[in-house]
């Protein structure tokens, strides 16, 4: 019997950073038994969707199969890792397996969804493995920005698969593992058929640079600053936060953690043992009886949320705190491509309240979690499979760490969300096209991102809303006039009278004229009137808009 | 007779990038006679002003006082310089004074409103000067990125002014007039009472690089590529327009200008003569007969903007012409922060097509045309004024340019839109504040930023739109149920039903409930229905909606 194949699905993360989710598949075509590597989510914008809470990879093609799914696997606790877990979990039903760190976040994501948080097993690192029906799994651990970040070693009966999540290769990591390339040597020993690997800063051709590298420059910045320093960072990047704490205390100051998150994800390290020591931190009310000179506080925010600690206070307050002239802000962290905006806007406030502002463009105060260009090729080189699989990435990473394997000889394989690949033979190909796409948390509700309620949202913020009201009798007769309402749009038009007057006068006449035919048909009635109302509008402020049309029958 | 004081009023420009609108006043207090330096617009966005056409700086402060405006000054043809001349000449009425390719340009705008060309008067460059009531005005050559850009030499009773414009210190720009260090330390040689200076590069820590140094890279990777190579830069950089088709013809390729501002704005150079010569160019039919490897296009879009050529062949086609495998597209620009998506998603689409995209990262393909903080630094030097005043910037820029002024001991004035400066004596200071702010071109009609129009369509877009109606009859009674329409909210609620359902379920109960007191009074009654719409549709799908409802009494 060698029907069997082994297949890789990714349902999100190939073909963008962020919603991570990937299918590994062992067994007879179509009866392959599977699991699951990360269930992430990614964050909405307002160009493309506004209103919505949060994406989610569309898990339709594994739901359906959810009697195949043997396990869940969580590489590390990044929202884009980890995030749709509890949004999935009762439609997937497998167990899910994690190291500690990250186990301990998910079941706060189990719990939010009133799931037990006995769904989610906590798994030792490597050389300890976890059965899958015909896999066996184990938790690497590699160097990242979050701790316990894991690659993973999958083997199946026809080879090994080396998964390695989101990494950087540290060596002096501060918080968490360091890189160990003897283990990632090792492990290659035996042959890998596949790395399925990270390619999000595969465009950065310089050498990544090392967490420790960072902390005395930070130091260096709060002991040269007369007033207040406040430094903002990822809250789950723990190494930095610690970094960022040390600093603080290391330049004589009492240090004050803000934000929720930022509380939060510094305790769940202490409680998990991933986090041995943290400099003493005391509370916003003793904060505020300190001499400014005296503080640094770390808070939330460092893309710019509206919501976040760092926009509060770039705004006015926050716990009580205020920045003044001659206070210190500083981002330890890279924006995100879409949120400039929003962090130029926070970046701009505090320039008006006389705050100076340090941002990553010198890169001494941040470095990435991310494997660079030549951290990716030693990892190549480290496990020497057969193929190359590049993950997490837009199509133009992928694309080009499929390029930077090649030029070392090795084969590479662009597999987008929704590609089949079936790994079994000496080379990969497709097996299957399967449809992907995007959900949106939508409130509490999940909507496809093809369902038209965002383009909708999206048409009425360019174009504005009118809605036309009619009343017919029983005779199609019309009672009164018909009536406007118009929202997002200007109140008067060209002709120097308001909107709706002109609209309503429009309208009236059109229902006159219109025969029988047309008014005894909704249909064409509806049709009729969002025709003229748009034209209307046209013609009196210069945009189309979106028109809603009630008729109502009095019976 | 000494009342009379010089003011600086800026109301656009001074605390944004964009969107520059300056004025200058000389005579007795609120007596001033008053010209206005620059009339641009700036660009929207998803994020703030969905739907909007432009941005237009407000000028009510102005037009009130169109009596005593005495001439517009254009510096140069940029949009956000000249691009509301269009839009606000017939409420301002002043004559428009620009060099001959700006005044082109800016009769073009005014062709488009229907005015006449001869409200725009072409000038002569420095030493000569336009007389505009108190003021003696002059145009003194200076390099930046788009032909006969100009600083202002502004001649008061009390003394010189100098606005420098956009620039930057470019003594081998390619096109157009070399930055001339003898004629700016000549001009300031009569002292010079303030500097409005350019601040956009302010925290641009290295040397400015020349126009010059482009060319070489750019034609290496031309004569490199092995099939079409498409490059892309801002419409009106002519002098990069140039260094990319003279790229293109040294290395032996055939040069096709798409998009319509690229071909009008090359057209204008010549017409002007400021463009002496360019490579012969083919059309985009002679284009499809050549083969790939000897060609180069060069396309509009260069921020990703969804209309332009560059999006629509990332997206499949323009003008016949189609990217393929082993294509290269080149940004031969920098992306405006806020333009990444665009940009970004672009990329993604030519790695779909298997196109090569080469960006700015590298610096060699590009270079800014505003003056780093070496060149402000030059600048201040070069004129030596008793006062520096930082403009074109966000705050965050106007704020480190005083600084930067300050290290030097220069005086520095931090003046955004809105603080009207005296300049008379030794010391400016804040003579008033005005109320300014932004006004919205939407469709065909101008409206305040505050007026709430694009606040309710950024509500629609975040949280839809409920539509209830009622029809009441002349007693009171409820004729029929309420009836619901939604757009862009999900359809079905937390109770598997249709939202609109549940809606009209609890609105017709809520009407049974209500008294007299609220069934016979709108305000009330479209209160209550309002609250029931929202807190329904809180519990069936999560989203406080935007509601309008529509009363009808049959009388």
């Amino acid at each position: 019997m060698s029907s069997e194949r082994i297949i890789y699905l990714p349902l999100g993360g190939a073909g963008e950073i962020g919603m991570n989710a990937y299918v590994y598949g062992y067994g007879k075509p179509g009866k392959e038994r599977l699991i699951l590597v990360d269930l992430g989510v990614t964050f909405p914008d307002m160009d493309s969707t506004p209103g919505v809470d949060l994406i989610l990879p569309d898990m339709a093609w594994l739901k359906e199969r959810r009697d195949r799914l043997e396990a869940i696997f969580i590489t590390h606790a990044h929202e884009d890792h980890v995030g749709a877990i509890g949004h999935y979990w009762n439609e997937l039903g497998a167990p899910v397996y994690a190291r500690e760190f990250t186990a301990h976040i998910a079941r706060l994501k189990m719990d939010d969804h009133g799931i037990s948080p006995q769904t989610v097993k906590t798994v030792a690192a490597w050389p300890e493995t976890v059965e899958a029906g015909p896999f066996k799994v184990g938790f690497v651990p590699i160097s990242h920005s979050i701790p316990e970040s894991s690659g993973l070693v999958i083997d199946t009966p026809k080879g090994r698969l080396v998964h390695t999540g989101d990494f950087k290769i540290d060596e002096t990591p501060l918080v968490g593992e360091a890189f160990d390339r003897e283990m990632w040597s090792d492990l290659a020993k035996p042959g890998v058929k596949a790395l399925i690997c990270d390619s999000t800063n595969v465009f950065s051709a310089h050498p990544g640079r090392s967490e420790a590298t960072v902390g005395p420059e930070i130091e260096g910045l709060v002991r040269d600053a007369a007033g207040m320093v406040v430094a903002t960072t990822f809250a789950s990047n723990v190494a930095r936060v610690k970094t960022l704490a040390e600093a603080g205390e290391r330049a004589g100051r009492s240090v004050c953690l803000l934000g929720r998150a930022m509380r939060r994800m510094i305790e769940a390290s202490l409680k998990t043992g991933v986090l041995k020591d943290f400099p003493q931190t005391i509370s916003p009310e003793e904060a505020a009886q300190l001499p400014r000179e005296n503080l640094m506080l770390i808070v939330t925010g460092s893309q710019g949320e509206r919501r976040a600690a760092s926009a509060q206070l770039a705004r006015g307050k926050y716990n009580g705190m205020v920045m003044k002239e001659g206070d210190l802000f500083l981002f330890s962290s890279k924006t995100i491509p879409g949120n400039e905006r929003g962090v130029i806007r926070i970046m701009n406030q505090f320039s008006e309240q006389g705050v100076d502002v340090v941002d990553d463009s010198s890169g001494l105060y941040h470095v990435s979690g991310h494997a660079n260009r030549p951290d990716i090729e030693t990892m190549h080189a480290l496990v020497a499979p057969q193929v190359v699989i590049p993950m997490h990435g837009e199509h133009r990473h992928l694309r080009e760490h499929v390029k930077l394997a090649e030029t070392h000889g090795r084969k590479g394989m662009l597999a987008v969300n929704g590609m089949m690949i079936d790994l079994s033979g000496n080379t990969p190909s497709v097996a299957e096209y399967i449809e992907t796409g995007r959900t949106y948390l939508d409130g509490t509700v999940k909507i496809g991102a093809m369902d038209g309620v965002v383009r909708d949202r999206i048409r009425m913020a360019m174009n504005g809303h009118v809605i036309v009201t009619v009343i017919l009798d029983e005779d199609d007769d019309m009672l009164g006039e018909p009536w406007c309402d118009t929202m997002g749009l200007p109140e008067m038009g060209r002709s120097n009278a308001p909107l709706v007057d002109a609209l309503e006068e429009d309208l009236s006449q059109f229902i006159g004229r219109a025969g029988a035919k047309v008014v005894t048909n909704d249909d064409k009635l509806e049709e009729g009137l969002r025709r003229v109302a748009r034209q209307t509008t046209l013609n009196e402020i210069g945009k189309k808009p979106e028109v809603s049309v009630i008729i109502s029958r009095l019976a």
